[in-house]
């Protein structure tokens, strides 16, 4: 099944649109999983083991693994969700982007070896640099539109005949790249106008929304800024304030609460949205 | 040493602006390797023992090494060169970017994990996903400017305020990001006319100039639109034109022959530029 209708059956049963971010550092990691030979990927078993059903997907920021050579960690990791949980989607968080051949190559590193169901990509190399990444019809491809960091404003608010970068972006992701129907957005929760904007521009196209929690988004402002017409559309971020809201032994049973409670949180301002 | 005064000196003793990139491909590499635990490195070796006194740096693309799950043999080359050719500088070709934490995870990947003396990075997502490079004061960090392939107008040719993106970038690179000294631009060999504008925004600025050989860039025409006002400031690479001019046995020899043949067509014109 292709990723986007993976995600819209599991938003269903999961009744969610919250994404566990696994940015799981090496640093944070508690004493007792130590001593383990994948300390990463033991960590994330117990988160997922405790959220499964309150997601509607992981996403794994990459930089974490390789910043430690824990490469098999992210492998265990995503082999354990499609093994247990074969409906929860695993988003790769790698923003990659380079042209033809090297390209091909970070296909590769997605898709066959870490075996993603979506990837994060950079549009700032242009079309022939992502086509590639936009060939794998089955796969999410996630473009970075407006991101969730302060510094986004340096590039993508400069206005290009009135509009800024971000909506080019938006634009040309909505009318020319998605041949494939198999492209997706990241607007950061962090700039609620920006994410209206955005859902304007692209119909009922599903974003990425990095921003809340421990990076301060308003989500009720992000909700009901960036659902679309059926309150759905959104795949909603969080990862520190999940999976580091304890940093003891009892983190992954924590990790549920903080789900459950932002997945909820969503919901309310998203069937408010819509009502 | 800083990685711009270490490519100072090693482009004068090698008199060569000459990048060899190794973007080492496990699919291209020969039969008689291919039994060993470090193909991509065995392969790599013969190549930098054979070319390490015609260049002024090694250009690594990390894709071809993470598309395969050879991350061993990134650290097995760079270390190579740093043990055995200690005044040739690496350029871990990466093009990362992302917010905070991350950026800091591949700030360890590039220069902790992998000891690389120079890293490509992306600017689409402004100068706070940039900062945790630019701290590193002794590294040089090579921000996407113009890049090389066709789809890059797509963003970077976009008009703001009648200038390119392209040169806003510049600007900025040149002006506001370059507090340590450490900043160079990637610039494509295949639009000359953007050396040249570039080059008048920058000053001294060094480039990174990719797309000669197998892109079709025209080396004269790159040459006397890049250089600075002492006939260098440019790292011009080259991988696949090189490194795969031969696919048998002989294949570093020719190697060899290909870097001389191109360092020497560099210097013929680079001499002319300033003469």
């Amino acid at each position: 099944m292709n990723f986007l209708n993976q995600l819209k059956e599991i938003t269903k049963k999961n009744n969610s649109l919250l994404c566990v971010g696994l940015d799981s550092d090496l640093e944070k990691t508690p004493a007792h999983l130590m001593s383990s030979t994948h300390p990463l990927f033991e960590f994330n078993k117990n988160i997922i083991d405790q959220t499964h059903d309150l997601v509607c997907a992981y996403k794994i920021q990459i930089a974490f693994y390789s910043a430690c050579g824990k490469e098999e960690d992210l492998v265990l990791t995503v082999d354990y969700i499609h093994k247990n949980y074969p409906t929860v989607p695993v988003v790769l968080d790698a923003k990659r982007g380079d042209i033809g051949n090297t390209a091909e190559c970070y296909v590769k590193e997605a898709f066959k070896r870490y075996k993603a169901d979506a990837l994060t990509v950079n549009p700032y190399m242009g079309f022939d640099s992502l086509q590639p990444f936009l060939d794998q019809k089955d796969k999410g491809i996630i473009i970075l539109c407006r991101t969730s960091n302060p510094g986004a404003k340096d590039l993508q608010n400069l206005k290009i005949a009135g509009k800024p970068l971000y909506q080019h972006v938006a634009t040309k992701a909505a009318k020319e790249w998605n041949k494939n129907n198999n492209v997706l957005l990241v607007v950061g929760a962090t700039y609620p106008k920006e994410l209206a904007e955005i859902r304007a521009i692209t119909g009922d196209m599903v974003f990425l929304v990095p921003g809340i929690g421990a990076q301060g988004g308003d989500v009720e402002a992000a909700v009901k800024n960036g659902v679309d017409t059926a309150g759905g559309g959104l795949i909603i971020n969080s990862s520190r304030g999940i999976i580091y809201a304890s940093k003891e032994k009892d983190y992954a049973s924590v990790a549920r609460k903080m789900a459950e409670q932002t997945r909820d949180q969503i919901n309310q301002y998203r069937h408010a949205a819509v009502s």
